[in-house]
């Protein structure tokens, strides 16, 4: 493979990590409205296990790789904990004012 | 706010967590794709801390919130980890062939 290729493919990789990371904030975001859906709550009520295994496993059933299910439910968990920290963040926010 | 406007909620939830899964998959392939752009190269010459550093660049200056940068890191290290690993999976399986 020529080396033009090799910079075509990284240019695509690099886009695809701004999509990526749009997505994420905007998960980011989405969960922030979740979360404020449900005033009055602690920031330990903000986990909910079950509402988790249920995302979880939609998405297990929906992977069709190439990386495993091990390595999916790995990442999504990395970024279900950012999600919780921001609300908890919001939370304290809250607290405050 | 009602019962319905937070199934709506989650509902956009799982639609976005089916994006995420996409797109995480479509990095897999281009991933395989740039690894083999580089063949003779053992499983340890595929990790590149210049090119990767480039990217957590890029990525750190488009990131507009609502998560820090701090862990938008984190979370793309993890992903980059994946891919890795993938790519490491590939060069095992071509020595055996």
């Amino acid at each position: 493979m020529s080396n033009e290729q090799l910079d075509l493919l990284r240019e695509q990789l690099d886009e695809l990590n701004m999509d990526l990371l749009n997505l994420i904030n905007k998960r980011g975001e989405l969960v922030k409205k979740v979360a404020k859906s449900k005033p009055n709550q602690g920031p330990d009520k903000k986990y909910d296990p079950v509402r988790e295994h249920q995302m979880l496993e939609k998405i297990k059933n929906q992977n069709e790789g190439p990386f495993q299910d091990a390595t999916i439910i790995h990442l999504f968990k990395e970024i279900f904990k950012a999600g919780l920290e921001l609300q908890e963040k919001d939370y304290h926010k809250e607290m405050l004012v």
